[in-house]
């Protein structure tokens, strides 16, 4: 697995990859000593470039010469591993930059992670960094491994085994206890991984740095990441589409979904959404696969590394137990899975091979009897099946096939499972001892065994694309909306929100504020029908809870509720009262929350959409999408609301006019572009939908700017 | 672990665990066989009753002397092993009875399972065993195993290594295969079942029948079962309620959620429940522990096998890695778990204990220094946390502390656990090499340990009982309905539902028969305001539909409208119009469903509600309890709706009268009970809710009736 290092001096990360020599600044000689690791891991895993122990105790450690101070090493030094105390880092990157090396890991705690002097001790450190131009790995963190050059450059206890290097998986993580759990279950599960690195607290290289200079990396085909944060969205984003145009698939493990930020309730659909909506869907949009846990950040890169990945949700369940089937049925309904019956054709094929008494359809019950049919029987129904067309993915249950009979299943598999189209997930429902050799055979060619049913179902339902809900129809493109004006309205104190609807042309009710009892009166009778009255105030967010909106006021009475209105503000303490909209009455329609939320973390805004009234609170029926977002991409939004029934016509009303709908959003999201930092909601709520060919019309709107002013003009 | 049998001869099922000696009817000589396998397990288990292999072919099997026939067996034989193909067991049975045997095992298949010719085979065992009195284990089965005794009569390999019985914990399944992997993978973990059954096709005992005669065990206090079907209800619930009574925990998995029969949709409420509502609501009824997967049962299992049980949803994390400790709270908050901020008191406790860089509040996260501060360290963690009087259950996940400072903990966490006063769930997320020691450390106490965060956050949900959604207020229980009069209502062809809610005294609008448009005028004008008109007609589920129902028409509109509902009724081809029911116009309120569906496969009928509207239909939000439903059930039932904020008074609206909602929902309930099998489904929709003092009104009701009549008559 290990090839020489390079003759000339690698630059910045190549230095970590592939460094002529590694010096040990501070490497401790006590074997019991953490930081004597480093120096026996580049040793046993085989480095053959330049090895220079730095301590001036020592003569020699692990048959190493060791050298008293940095400038004493002879040959070129790339990289440094500076096993030094916290105190003492800056002056390490400082000799490491005099002898010449490109890059340095710094695995002292006691940085930013122990409170403001740590914090300053970092800044200091990330400073050196930039004016020496020795990029640093760290502080506070477990170092790396790179397979290929025998860089084993960690002290992590997970690398004190033997490790391979042929699976084209690698990991970047800040954490390093889960970054070890993870290099340790790899090894466990034969998955060497080619690329392993902890960056901890990130002074200098964080994660998405060391990711990108992994996608060029023939050795690395699938990179698992570990994130616990994200403040830059752009450089988050820039990865994963980079990661698409390499073929390198992404799985990402992201940790603090449940933050308080999320748990935080408030009464508008932003606030529902949780932090990482933006990330996830920044994720999904470039075919990353997110996944949960550790076990599946592991499972899923070992089943894609392989190269097959689903193409839908459609799982074929092949079993020695019916019961298994079952569950599995079960689970995979839970999770959103689908398990189709068989076509008539494949169930044919199948029969022959299968006993009367098992089951044919999915799950394909081949029970025990199948293994009197010869060693590749249960191969063969595999192969039978991923035939059919309806299957994305096949799921094998085995449960007591154990001992020779386990471990000729396990060789069956193992060939079957390379020939075919589709993964294969093989779940192994029976305890380890009986089953050992049989596990070996699956660990030496990489397929990982999973425990549980809930496992196969988990990892199938993470690897698949998320669900498809048929085709948007032809939609036409709007015009762009007028960025110029947009920045201009916002650029206002007090944002006109109805003015913002018609630059960017979301109809809306006519409206005529009025401050008069009589000119309530008279506004009303220039409607064609009754009207509605409403409070107009500067920033009200929710009218309708002190009683400020009237529906279906009669000429007659608007004199009267013009002044109830004025009173009601003045009991609830309303301030900046301008008066009362008088507003022509849209006819009933299926109503819908629209919203757009600033981007935070440099992430693009979040268009939100759901059911207008109290669902999309109490059931928090919503779909998001980035901004700027395509006629498409709207619609897909409002098919995948659970209220969707409602706008395509439900128990035979006629169908909303979505058309429209999708209009608004696509006017929304490229609003919420346009303003920028400056823009921090922009909510319709509702927006009333008639019937197709009726329009969408904007009856409320809520605008939040932020201080940031963004420059006028387009 | 093995007693000698008892003298006297066993009864029926006490044959199976405390047999005197144990014929095992044409047991194969041919080790390669699996029907060789039973003889030498119980040999090698150390059965120590009379081993009667029989078989003409042997004269000696396995070191026990063979006998030609039954009849020649010499000492007394309780427990007939049927070791012979289908066809020859109904002779064996007999041959069994002749020889004194209460019990038999028949693990032959070729029964039910193969079609008609093999059901009429079950059909003559069935008789047979009914005939002779033999109690029949199978047909179609693995078998079974006691360990106080030493019986292990199964040839499943699970069995083929040693077993303890030191656990408690008991197994009883239909399925063969799941059962092997149950055995299989509970050896693994280290916990010895002390009874495990296959029943097979059931001909005979069945899963309550073998289940029911463990309660009174003491070797069982935990009894998992893995149910694929109940055809018997009133049996199920009478075993869950003893297990109660016994003190016995039962552990459910259940297999079929996802059937046919539920995927089935249709418009009505009762449509949208599961197949197994009753199953879940008898279970959770009586304190059974359901879970969804095979690990989860077993890991369930062997933790509550300790004798604690969660008390409630709060769940503490104790951690050597704050990444974990995060992933742990996202999982925990994905399941409904809490993780409640732990008291200032318990942080001050933990202070000397943990590194500053560490975490206090929940997740704590100890950090690897911990481990400096002595071999007890985290046991007084996790002593300190348990002490909380916030904390349910605690969840400790161990990254990388692996070869023996990972067995120093285990053995720390293994004296914890048997000292804490809640249960402590541990999570090890490391591969198996270096943890060797430390995993055989927790096997050896019957600890189980998990895999990942996952596995921990599904156990400590499954363990925890339901969510507490606060108590009920006082709450007036209404008188019983009258059986009888509801009864006699129900018996009619075409059953007047206004007067069976009138009989189970459930208020309605007043209304009115007319069948001319000059009488629909009147009878409006009778009313305080404008009035409701409904097609009146025998069976018609969804009036609205075929526009049958017109709201708030004033007198001078009646007739016509009258004219227009008859005219659509003959477009639409409604049957059985009686004429048009006119009805006073209920204020607006909170609109609920309320529904009773006809108990299935014995057990009682399902009562559920939701919101009215399409709400319940889009978004499931509905709730279930068993009739009859206290009233205090019925408000906890509401409670439970997504919907609830509507009714305790949404956004400063009034609260509605939720005690005239639970008053409706008991009788209803009550009725149900009531109606017996003749009911199939009485459906108010909407059940109108005033604000509080203002009653609930039924607007409109559904009555359908099976082929059963129940006698008249109180």
């Amino acid at each position: 697995m290990v090839s020489g290092p390079p003759g000339a001096r690698p630059e910045g990360l190549g230095a970590l990859l592939r460094p002529r020599g590694i010096a040990l600044l501070g490497i401790s000689g006590r074997a019991e000593n953490l930081m004597s690791r480093p120096l026996r891991y580049l040793v046993e895993h085989g480095y053959t470039g330049g090895i220079y122990p730095v301590n001036p105790n020592y003569e020699e450690l692990v048959g190493q010469r060791c050298y008293p101070t940095l400038a004493d090493v002879p040959g070129p030094v790339d990289l440094v591993l500076v096993l030094v105390a916290a105190d003492r880092v800056e002056d390490a990157i400082r000799q490491a930059a005099a002898v010449g090396a490109s890059a340095a890991v710094v695995y002292a705690s006691g940085f930013a992670e122990v409170g403001p002097e740590g914090l300053a001790l970092q800044h200091r450190l990330a400073a050196v960094a930039r004016e020496t131009g020795v990029r640093v790995l760290g502080p506070n963190c477990q170092g790396f491994l790179y397979a290929p050059t025998g860089v084993v450059a960690t002290f992590t206890a997970a690398a004190d085994r033997p490790l391979t290097s042929d699976s084209g998986v690698a990991y970047v993580g800040q954490s390093g206890a889960v970054g070890g759990s993870v290099l340790d279950l790899a090894t466990d599960m034969g998955l060497g991984l080619s690329f392993w690195a902890s960056t901890g607290n990130q002074a200098d290289l964080d994660l998405v740095a060391v990711s990108s200079e992994l996608l060029d990396d023939p050795a690395v085909r699938v990179l698992m990441l570990y994130v616990e944060a994200t403040d830059d969205g752009q450089a988050y984003a820039a990865l994963t589409r980079r990661a698409r145009e390499t073929g390198t698939q992404l799985v990402v493990l992201r940790s603090g979904r449940s933050s308080a930020g999320r748990r935080a309730v408030a009464s508008h659909t932003g606030s529902m959404l949780g932090d990482d909506v933006a990330f996830v869907l920044t994720s999904e949009d470039s075919g990353v696969v997110l996944v949960n846990d550790i076990d599946e950040l592991l499972s899923v890169a070992a089943l894609l590394s392989t190269g097959r990945r689903s193409e839908g949700r459609r799982v074929a369940v092949v079993t020695t137990s019916g019961g298994a089937g079952s569950l599995a049925a079960d689970q995979c309904e839970d999770l959103g899975l689908e398990m189709p019956e068989l076509s008539a054709d494949t169930q044919d094929r199948l029969r022959p091979l299968i006993p009367a008494f098992g089951a044919l359809a999915n799950p394909v019950d081949v029970t025990a009897q199948l293994f009197n049919r010869g060693a590749h029987a249960f191969g063969d129904v595999c192969r039978i099946v991923a035939d059919d067309p309806s299957v994305d993915a096949i799921a094998v249950f085995v449960t007591m096939v154990v001992g020779d009979a386990g471990a000729r299943l396990a060789e069956d598999l193992v060939v079957t499972a390379a020939k075919l189209p589709v993964p294969l997930l093989v779940g192994w429902i029976a305890g380890q001892e009986l089953t050992v050799e049989g596990r070996r055979v699956f660990r030496e060619a990489g397929i990982p065994v999973f425990g549980s049913v809930g496992d196969v179902a988990r990892a199938a339902a993470r690897m698949a694309p998320p669900a498809h809900r048929g085709s948007a129809p032809a939609l036409p493109s709007p015009p762009e909306v007028p960025a110029g004006r947009v920045r201009e309205l916002l650029a206002a104190d007090v944002v006109d929100g109805p003015e913002l609807l018609r630059a960017i042309g979301i109809a809306q009710p006519s409206s005529t504020l009025v401050t008069t009892p009589e000119a309530a009166r008279d506004a009303v009778a220039a409607l064609p029908g009754p009207g509605v009255l409403k409070l107009a105030a500067g920033d009200l967010a929710h009218k309708s809870e002190v009683g400020g909106v009237r529906v279906g006021v009669p000429a007659d009475d608007a004199a009267a509720v013009f002044t109830e209105l004025v009173e009601a503000a003045r009991r609830h303490h309303v301030p900046d009262v301008e008066g009362v909209l008088v507003q022509e009455l849209i006819p009933p329609g299926t109503e819908l929350i629209l919203a757009a939320t600033a981007g935070r973390d440099g992430f693009p805004p979040v268009i939100t959409v759901g059911l207008g009234g109290i669902t999309t609170e109490l059931y928090r029926d919503i779909a998001s999408g980035l901004a700027p977002v395509t006629p498409e991409r709207a619609w897909s939004m409002l098919r995948g609301l659970r209220a969707w029934p409602l706008l395509a016509g439900f128990r035979g009303a006629p169908p909303a006019d979505v058309a429209a709908a999708v209009d608004a959003v696509v006017r929304l999201s490229q609003a919420a572009v346009a303003g920028g930092e400056r823009l921090a909601e922009f909510e319709i709520n509702p927006l009333i939908v008639g019937a197709r060919g009726g329009g969408a019309t904007a009856v409320d709107v809520l605008v939040r700017t932020t201080g940031h002013r963004a420059p006028l003009g387009e």
